[in-house]
């Protein structure tokens, strides 16, 4: 099953994705949750949007927008030097332990979306990743039960501003920039996908393929994340992890390719689809609102 | 005015905490947000939270609970490497840019609520911070309008898990560990607080005195840490920023001085008053639970 959370007619709604278009839940089975973390986290109420995505109306793809699938993570996780041909571009070492950092939850956009290039650098490259979401609130799991607590799969770009990023050995301020996240463009369910270690993932930007890879080729796999994560924090339902990047990231190509602005960046994985993003100008304005 | 959330009769309120006891403000206001972060977030509910807890009756603190008085965050933000001391004893440079981490949201909890010794590492240590939490959603704040964004102070302490954040160079792991983030005791509003970079801060484990600074100490100091954040990322009404710890931690003691088991951590901040945690050992069970 593929799940979208999308936007038609002024209102945001969650639907399932079929080959003729998208069944929009709340019509279907209006006694569902209307968020998509209240979809994942209820195995009853995804059993009913299973039976009903099976009949009735669908909305094509092109009378709605396409939102990111989970628009709120709790926590958005990213692990780092997990692709071997990667950790030697980046010329580091291999790592022992599972490297880890956060990017905020402002980063999550739609799949489609414009991605901003910072007022403050303009040292803006893309990451190809796959993700997944969190559907069980989960501590402690053994890496043989990891699979149970994975709602599903999609496509992301961990978005990064490598100068911000370098300057710091945590990484984490060039990892969060606004809008650096965009996810989609559905949640793939687990039975869909089948082995989530034997996935085609590749990036283009502007049609030059730059990252070609295979998920057989993580470092730590899905499951050893989840089992290491949990060793120490409560994942929650909604979390939304990046599971790592391969070689072929403009800052280690010789020159060195950035992303400006116009630029348009794919990412594709095979089995959850593909993302596309514009590269567009940030308008750095001071905000300061209250409630 | 200082702003605690509590629980009482098995419900969880807001309230004004004054000398003599504790304004319960769903009854002294019930017109008013029945959480923290719409409370900080709404300059006419403030306004009328000061103006009620003028009069009426107060619970007595020692008849309720204090919680941590923001429970849920959407994000947790903490510099490392900003008293002079503790980059000495840390044996780190002086650092040229902020070096920020984020702890999960899932580490906040209570005042007086217990630490978590981990199953897995025994490696754990404190930190006392001064802490703030946003008032105002914002983006590119300059640092002479930052204070207009904080809605207040309190008492942190970054727990760690020295051996977890030390493995690898990004440090995130070990500083985002379930119940490390205690907070409190309540939120102390700017007005209260004068100048936030002159506030003795003290550590005490068992009674011994371990840290003793002053906020002056502080390398980038509150309003450069949102002036910072926000050229990156918007922040959002109750994100908490944990502004950096000074000399004297366990790890850099000689010989090096660990949390164990039934260890009490004090942590007091001129002007905001003092939180104080016991080690209790992590029961590590694995939990997998749909919602």
């Amino acid at each position: 099953m593929k799940l979208a959370t999308f936007s038609e007619g002024g209102s945001v709604r969650i639907g399932v994705v079929r080959d003729d278009g998208i069944v929009d839940l709340s019509k279907a089975a209006p006694e569902l949750p209307r968020d998509m973390k209240s979809l994942i986290g209820n195995e009853a109420a995804l059993a009913r949007a299973r039976e009903v995505a099976k009949g009735g109306a669908a909305l094509p793809l092109s009378a709605v927008k396409l939102l990111a699938p989970i628009p709120n993570p709790g926590k958005v996780l990213a692990i780092g030097l997990n692709y071997r041909d990667h950790v030697e571009e980046s010329g580091q070492p291999m790592p022992e332990h599972q490297v880890w950092f956060n990017k905020q939850h402002n980063c999550i956009t739609g799949p489609y979306a414009d991605i901003a290039l910072p007022s403050v650098s303009a040292f803006l490259d893309y990451e190809a990743e796959m993700c997944f979401v969190i559907g069980k609130r989960c501590k402690h799991v053994p890496k043989e039960r990891a699979h149970e607590v994975i709602a599903g799969y999609f496509v992301g770009d961990d978005v990064s501003v490598r100068d911000w990023q370098l300057r710091t050995n945590t990484w984490q301020i060039g990892k969060s920039f606004d809008t650096h996240g965009p996810i989609g463009p559905w949640i793939v369910t687990p039975d869909e996908v089948g082995d989530p270690h034997a996935l085609d993932i590749k990036c283009w930007v502007n049609g030059e393929l730059r990252q070609n890879s295979n998920t057989k080729h993580l470092i730590f796999d899905c499951f050893d994340q989840i089992a290491h994560l949990t060793q120490a924090f409560t994942l929650d339902i909604g979390d939304v992890i990046f599971t790592g990047t391969s070689g072929g990231i403009g800052a280690a190509m010789k020159p060195m390719q950035l992303l400006k602005e116009g630029d348009v960046v794919r990412v594709e994985v095979e089995k959850l689809g593909y993302i596309e993003n514009r590269v567009v100008p940030e308008k750095a304005e001071t905000i300061i609102e209250a409630a």
